[in-house]
């Protein structure tokens, strides 16, 4: 076997999540635990803790599924149950895709890449090219993808945060590639400093490594922050010194939650607005139908747009998208219903709307909640989200906890994820998983549990907490 | 650029389908050409053309989209529009799935890989493990994953027949491994020798190859042959002897276009019939709902079975799979689809049947059609197909085109098939681009153009390859 792929550590779906849904499984099979279910607070899966999917957008996947409803004969019926612009979209999308049973062009359905740089262009306020986006199996493809491309033999370096979402640890461990971390300031609260960046490059680089890209996660996963724009143009006129290829996870652009003093910028439009002397600094900026109030994760839907990539390496990517034959239609069609949900005037708008925004509402009132939550809680702080689904709060853990751990051969934090887990039913990972600064203990939780199941969540949190500090405390 | 990303080659989606969407550009704005329309030959891709897919399969899919039609109030509408068996099978995939926005387990849907475990052993007569079955996204992705694994470094090789998919030699090439390349007999109908595969694997291993399995493709693609029971026993025994695991590529297992003949048998059933001595053999198997009746490629479902896989490397697998998160959950409920059709007696059944046998029936009509057609053409022949969608002729160049092509620097398959393209709008696949005996040339069609179109697609060829050899003739 390859010994990359036995080094490959993918925590998000890793010790805990196991032994979460054998508890699952347990209970399913009617033993008594401690708690009536297993909270999966583990991954970023609304749907899976019940978030409704928006109306429209299954509607016109599913009239797209059956084009029998959309003939003449079952016309009157289907008006019954399907609003006229549903209708009218479902149309449109077939007239341009033919069957959604059929593999599409590589690089995703032509009408599709069109629509989404539309959205670019509407958000940012600059061109976008079609031809540059390539529609993905989610955001994790597109990256695994760019990640393969950039690098070439096992002294290629490539910058990730500390925290980090895993996908960069283990696609770089599996084309065996070189992480070059740096680390997010927790007391900034998880922004980047540009003179770590720089002594982090440096040092890399004296080692002989070829550090080629810097990857940002914003709004950050695990931390949830979201960059100033101040910021982000230093990082950008970082990654033009330093010739580095930028990287944008920009999976969470609109779960923001303090949409005044932090609003979303993308760093397309950012490098764009830095003039002329930028406009040769090369971008992947990446965006998926998981996140934001969509939550349709199942559907493996996402793009990626490359800024200033020469056409060599674009050709590179449509043939390396060739040999998956084509990114799934279904994920497509979400795409195209993301960047283009129902407009002002549409029938369909005011329910997009009101749906669209009762759960945003409901995710900047469950981040808070659970973030008031972990500061009550002896021994643990934990920054404000700015956006993103999570929350990563670090814990003082007892000496006397850190011995057990050991003594189980468990990471402190795991140890402390794992007693949660046996005590409440909640399933959260470990800051190991992401990486933290040394000596220092986190776990992420995501803030999805339903609203009205919160409150119980919060408290089984507390009493676990109160219980395992009073256990272990010194 | 990583130099292995560069030096892939994917002819399926290569110089000439790139030519052919120019081409299909042009006539949609309005340019004259010879012809009307292109006619996509180079890929497997059926409802592209117009293949109608399986009603009961779409009925079920758009119900699980859209769950509000299984609602209460919805209901009598409903009914008037979906057969209560689909409405049912509906009801059912959501019961065990939830949302199918939400991820899935990473191996997929624990119900549906029980059903697929059921499928296999209705298949074979012989149990199936649900938890040795992993649900992918097409059969390319667990192909691509079961490599990943199986290599080590740049000194191991796989056996991969010539001709083949190009899937294989791409992902062999991106993941720095040696093909191991053995040849199809076309004088025997494509069929496998054992000699030739010990030769081949005795001359590698000389060289300091680390030969690690052997690639089977059946019914082969682009060959279209259909293995003997005989046959298969030697090339188990074969990987037996020689410590290689077998990867079946069985994706076209259901387009078998001489059931007395030439049936279709699993490796997997032949392998268990063999009794205790080879049950250390190691066999993964791939399938796929893009090919068969179903033609569903652009969902991308399929499943990769592992028999006698080692527990460390079925974690391993587990893992891989757990980066991507999951395969897309529309993918995996046409995989349940697929194995659990309507049953005799179920409402649907009727349709289904009479919709699968037709495509059937067209298919092997189309299949002998198209090789009667190449084998009247002068210098041209070819076998028939037992199964898959394709035929691959060799044809005799004249020397003339083959200087012609020199000049242009195409080899003298692609010289050729260019040239089919600009005079008849049909793309069909050069056979350098699945490998050939040296010195012989071939070109790969699949039989999909519409039986309506058939005549006048072949005669196309017809006037084409007349016109060619009467330019090029010594």
């Amino acid at each position: 076997m390859h010994p990359l792929v036995r080094s490959v550590e993918y925590a998000v779906r890793g010790a805990l999540p196991i032994r979460a849904e054998a508890l699952s499984k347990q209970l399913q099979n009617g033993e008594k635990l401690g708690f009536d279910r297993v909270v999966f607070c583990n991954i970023g899966n609304p749907q899976q803790l019940n978030q409704k999917p928006i109306t429209f957008f299954r509607q016109v996947a599913s009239l797209c599924e059956n084009p029998e409803l959309l003939k003449a004969e079952n016309r009157q019926l289907v008006e019954k149950l399907y609003p006229k612009d549903a209708i009218a979209r479902a149309e449109l999308l077939l007239k341009n895709i033919g069957s959604i049973g059929a593999y599409s062009h590589s690089k995703g359905i032509p009408f599709i890449r069109e629509n989404v740089a539309k959205f670019i262009e509407r958000r940012d306020g600059y061109p976008a090219n079609p031809e540059h986006i390539f529609l993905t199996q989610g955001a994790s493809s597109g990256v695994q993808t760019v990640l393969q491309i950039l690098t070439q033999h096992n002294k290629c370096g490539i910058m990730i945060p500390i925290p980090q979402y895993p996908l960069y640890s283990a696609t770089l461990s599996l084309v065996d590639a070189q992480p070059v971390p740096y680390y997010l300031n927790e007391k900034q609260n998880w922004g980047l400093n540009v003179d770590d960046l720089k002594k982090s490059v440096e040092e890399s680089r004296a080692k002989g490594v070829d550090v080629r890209a810097l990857v940002i996660i914003n709004p950050g996963n695990p931390t949830g922050q979201c960059l100033s724009e101040e910021n982000m143009r230093e990082i950008i006129d970082f990654c033009h010194t330093e010739h580095l290829v930028l990287l944008a996870d920009e999976v969470y652009q609109t779960n923001i939650y303090q949409p005044e003093q932090r609003p979303f910028h993308s760093f397309k439009k950012v490098l764009m607005s830095m003039g002329e002397k930028y406009q040769d600094q090369e971008l992947f900026s990446f965006h998926s139908t998981s996140k934001g109030m969509i939550g349709e994760c199942g559907r493996r839907g996402g793009y990626l747009e490359c800024v200033n990539i020469d056409e060599q390496v674009l050709d590179q990517l449509y043939k390396i998208a060739s040999i998956s034959l084509c990114p799934n239609v279904h994920g497509q069609i979400m795409v195209d219903l993301m960047t283009n949900p129902p407009a002002e005037g549409d029938i369909s708008h005011e329910q997009f709307k009101s749906e669209n925004d009762a759960i945003y509402e409901s995710l900047r009132r469950r981040a808070t909640k659970l973030a008031t939550c972990f500061n009550s809680l002896e021994g643990m702080t934990c920054n404000d989200a700015e956006g993103a689904m999570y929350l990563f709060p670090q814990i003082q853990i007892p000496e006397k906890a850190i011995e057990a751990a050991k003594e189980k051969n468990m990471a402190p934090d795991a140890f402390y994820a794992m007693a949660m887990l046996e005590a409440t039913g909640v399933c959260v990972i470990p800051g190991t998983g992401f990486g933290q600064e040394p000596g220092t203990w986190h776990f992420r939780s995501t803030f999805l549990p339903e609203e009205h199941l919160f409150d119980s969540f919060c408290s089984a949190i507390e009493k676990f907490h109160q219980g395992f500090m009073d256990k272990y405390r010194a």
